[in-house]
């Protein structure tokens, strides 16, 4: 395909009347598209978000092993349909307590339910529901909420009790979560008074499910057989076709990611952020996973696949809290240093004896903080101060509160399940069933 | 992302002189935006519901057992492809026998292939067309007639013949389902006379695959030792991460299902709709997913994850019916009703020893049906007496045309593969290759 | 969904206000707005095409033997980061060299790396770059290049070394895809002085991927045991489920390579062409398929699996040199030629001992030569002789560069795998891990 250019622009008129009276158009967007467009921009941001959460369970799913498939695949299907009800019963409203958008019935009160625009809205009605269609804004704001609950999983799997991590979700999802980003995203302090600038969620999303892996580890313990001796055991993945499918999802899945939380598309300049904003976000995934080939290849003398596929997802979370400022060499490089943190990281963990399975903490939480912390780099309107503050607060809350319930759920029903259960994997003594039951184990 | 609200746009003006001009500018939308934004939707909409036919295609694959992988797949890309050739060929002016957007050479007669607008239509000539291009309208109900297809290629996996089942999806993507269909969607008597209400297909589209499904596993017979002295044996699937990501993908496709259903985006009406129809069909899904977690807790002390996987799809049928009028909370509800529908109609399937493989009489005849039924409680155009006139018709209908084609395939070729080729699997013995070939089984 | 039409239009005014408005509204596109949705296609598009490096990946983690799964997947993850920073750092500039759309800071030199418009742009600079967004024309030029350089990882899999693979990667993203783009699409003698018509590339692309893959094997060899004794080795994929999954990938991301490729979204017309090439390349996957599906059938008695994905894929390049012009019909035909073209040329290359392991070179070369030959019978502006022309041309630039740069890499690293490597496996000689590591070969 050719790129069209002006002096082609100006030829084609002649063939392309639509063309010729586009160019008697007036420049202007009406409101009306504004509202459409930015709409539109949520709802495929949304879709892309959502897929992510197949992305998560495929990437999990691959990186444990077989025994725990099932029940890592069950997990996600009920940490998301979870998050999905909790959301709309606690989080939204919780998330915008100001709720600036409030019209006769919008708002149903700061613990109720969300409540979307009424059917066939007419434009002067819509007017009321500021820039966008609340149901838009609803589904994009959602699907954030779940990826936070999906990053959890992975990092805890393998030994967790089923319920009582669905639990955890419940409380991360409804309450955890919708207040710290209320903070930052729904008028609160952090946004207004401290000036922390988060522009995707590098810290108000992945460094939250990040910290609340971390405590989710630390109180769990690691696996039977993972540390002994002295030594690490390695366990590896039993999949890493479904892991790398499920990193290439979340890779397309970032670009709504980001892509939408440039909130509109209604005008000239945002849409070309948006173009930004994909450009950017691509070029750290790819930055994240080449510099991880590299490292290892130099560490390891072979590459590692799953430190490419975590140094790509590491890359994209730490261009998260920034993905427009930058240009594409800067968003390169900001993806690279994700990616080296990941394979520094992951062995130290290992060394503190926390057992990470999917390396979620580096990925998610490690990169998230460093990419919350280089945004002052390229954009002017943040400071270090702000950000550093702002990722300690934050990191506090989330400690704190997932802290509290991880010890709350292990004195009620205990969270971790029995050593015999573990040996011979959650599917068959939780489930009842497996992921592969005809391929006999090597 | 912060969301944007009325009073941080009053602040940006002074930032961002586009808003500034967008607000300078007229609110109304241009007619041929309408036209482009309409055209947009069935292209978005479609590509997810094309997106659809891989989601089954794993579905199935991952449900069947793996002797029989590589046939489930060979089906699902043969019957995706015989539905695209037979909807143009003969179903899409079948589907639109009245031809309102007749133009000079557009319908090529009643059993004429599909003639989509010439290349390059100006702006005056594509309102002969009406709101959208003929291009995106067929491109997008293509992807439904395929869908239906889909539906029935789980239910008789296994043990169908490949050829007579796929000149059975000819005659159910050329005749039976265009037929039904333009009795709702394309002027005809249920629509315009009985006052049939079925938003996206609750009933045109998926209890119309499920008694084709529903005819085939009664003239089929179970498989071989299903039903064993009183017993049914269970025959877990090969690739529970597979089914996974079937789910998955399905319930991504479905916001383009429902969401593309709305047919119109050129508004400010018609997005908020379409939006409010994403955000409905996630609730509802969730809703199905969590249903079926707890209940088949609470049934066998286990969760079950193909319980889930169907819970959710289960709710996405039902919500397909009426997607746009419910409250998120009312469609959450609709939702778990469609997730217990599949929890307590799976195991009644078995008494009656229909052998549905994967699922789909449950699925999408049995949710179909119960999400038909309920649309007059959130709409209040429609009447339970029109609903249930329809669902009879359609079912009816198809049950006679597809029994019969059912029969008549029978009685010519045999639709049932020999009772060596089905315990060697039909990988081997039809295809003479296998899915897994280096896979020892256990 | 009802197909609305203009007596149902004329009917809905009363209840939809926001309609009536419209009709008011006047016709023509805001230049804005043009802009607008002339980048939200490249975005749209560039995404759809992101996801097929995940289709590559898939389609060729299942094509391998088992024992090279790992390597395969490290493989098109390297590749694909690699394309991304190598065709920002040279190649996208390379491939534009008379910078049409230069303002002042964008070009920064013939081998200078690509640079986005500001942040922020209002829509009278705007004007500066264009028809399009920068940002969005790169995002999405940017997924060709690397899908160029999927092509070839398929072809030269199981025996070439990892980090040659990828220095040939870069040479070809950087230089040969660029330069050959160049002339086609940047404006150069193949499009300004020949006339060479290849709408999204079956020959830039796809006939460019093909000849670096010719190159490679015949530099490489085959796979040790595939030729033996006059006779041909069949070496069965290890997974045909991801394969599947693959193929439905790669045809979703194919309306997005055929559809972006329009270029503009902006006017009436516009968005119904995209409509056509959306309908169109849908046809022509189903009839390679179907092509295929029956072909076998009448050859081998059996249906083949892999030559019916290889079928449909083989239809997708075929139409990409002219997705626009040609009916449905002739869509579906043009398809379906390719898949003849794919049953026919796979036992062909095998009789020349070229060992393909996926079937890449009669997909992307033998469909692309024959999908830009078939050019001039639905679009008059493309003559015979130009096509054939640039064919050859394209083909002897490719064929000469990637061989020398296939030739300086054996010479100086050697390409290939120890035989006793190749025999183990690259997994666990060059990676040191397995892609399933828990089940047992057969």
């Amino acid at each position: 395909m050719k790129r069209l250019n002006s002096l082609m622009l100006a030829g084609a008129v002649v063939a392309a009347p639509s063309m010729a009276l586009a160019q008697d158009a007036p420049a202007a967007v009406p409101t009306d598209v504004v509202f459409i467009l930015n709409s539109l921009l949520f709802l495929i941001g949304g879709f892309l978000v959502f897929f992510m959460a197949a992305g998560f369970a495929m990437l999990e799913a691959g990186l444990v092993r077989s025994k725990n498939v099932a029940m890592q695949l069950t997990k996600n299907m009920a940490l998301f349909s979870l998050a999905a009800i909790f959301y709309y019963l606690i989080g939204y409203n919780l998330m915008y307590p100001l709720g600036d958008w409030a019209v006769e019935g919008y708002l149903s009160g700061l613990f109720g339910p969300g409540v979307l625009e009424a059917v066939g809205v007419t434009a002067d009605a819509a007017d009321d529901y500021g820039y966008a269609s609340t149901g838009s804004d609803f589904f994009f704001q959602l699907m954030f909420c779940a990826a936070t609950a999906s990053i959890v999983s992975g990092a805890v799997a393998e030994r967790i009790k089923l319920w009582p991590f669905l639990i955890f979700v419940v409380v991360l999802t409804s309450i955890i979560y919708p207040i710290q980003a209320s903070w930052s995203w729904g008028g609160g302090f952090l946004g207004e008074v401290i000036g922390f600038s988060d522009f995707a969620g590098s810290t108000i999303v992945h460094s939250v499910g990040g910290w609340a892996a971390l405590m989710g580890c630390l109180i769990l313990g690691p696996r039977i057989g993972k540390y002994k001796d002295g030594r690490v055991n390695p366990m590896p993945g039993s999949n890493l076709a479904l892991a790398t499918l499920g990193t290439f999802i979340l890779w397309l899945g970032w670009f709504g990611f980001n892509g939408g939380s440039q909130l509109a598309m209604g005008s000239v300049g945002d849409v070309a952020d948006v173009s930004r904003i994909f450009s950017n976000t691509n070029a750290a995934a790819a930055g994240g996973a080449v510099a991880a080939l590299i490292l290892t290849q130099l560490l390891y003398k072979k590459p590692d696949l799953t430190m490419i596929l975590n140094g790509a997802l590491a890359g994209l979370v730490s261009i998260t809290a920034e993905p427009l400022a930058p240009s594409l060499g800067g968003s390169t490089l900001i993806g690279m240093v994700g990616g080296v943190i990941v394979v520094l990281t992951v062995p130290m963990l290992d060394k503190f004896k926390i057992d990470d399975v999917v390396g979620a903490i580096p990925v998610h939480l490690f990169a998230g903080i460093f990419g919350t912390l280089v945004v002052p780099l390229s954009n002017s309107d943040a400071s270090f101060g702000a950000q550093i503050q702002s990722i300690v607060i934050v990191g506090v809350f989330v400690i704190v509160t997932s802290g509290i319930t991880w010890l709350i759920l292990k004195g009620i029903f205990g969270i971790r399940v029995s050593e015999e259960d573990e040996i011979n994997g959650l599917d068959v003594s939780e489930l009842g069933m497996e992921a592969y039951p005809e391929f006999s184990k090597g």
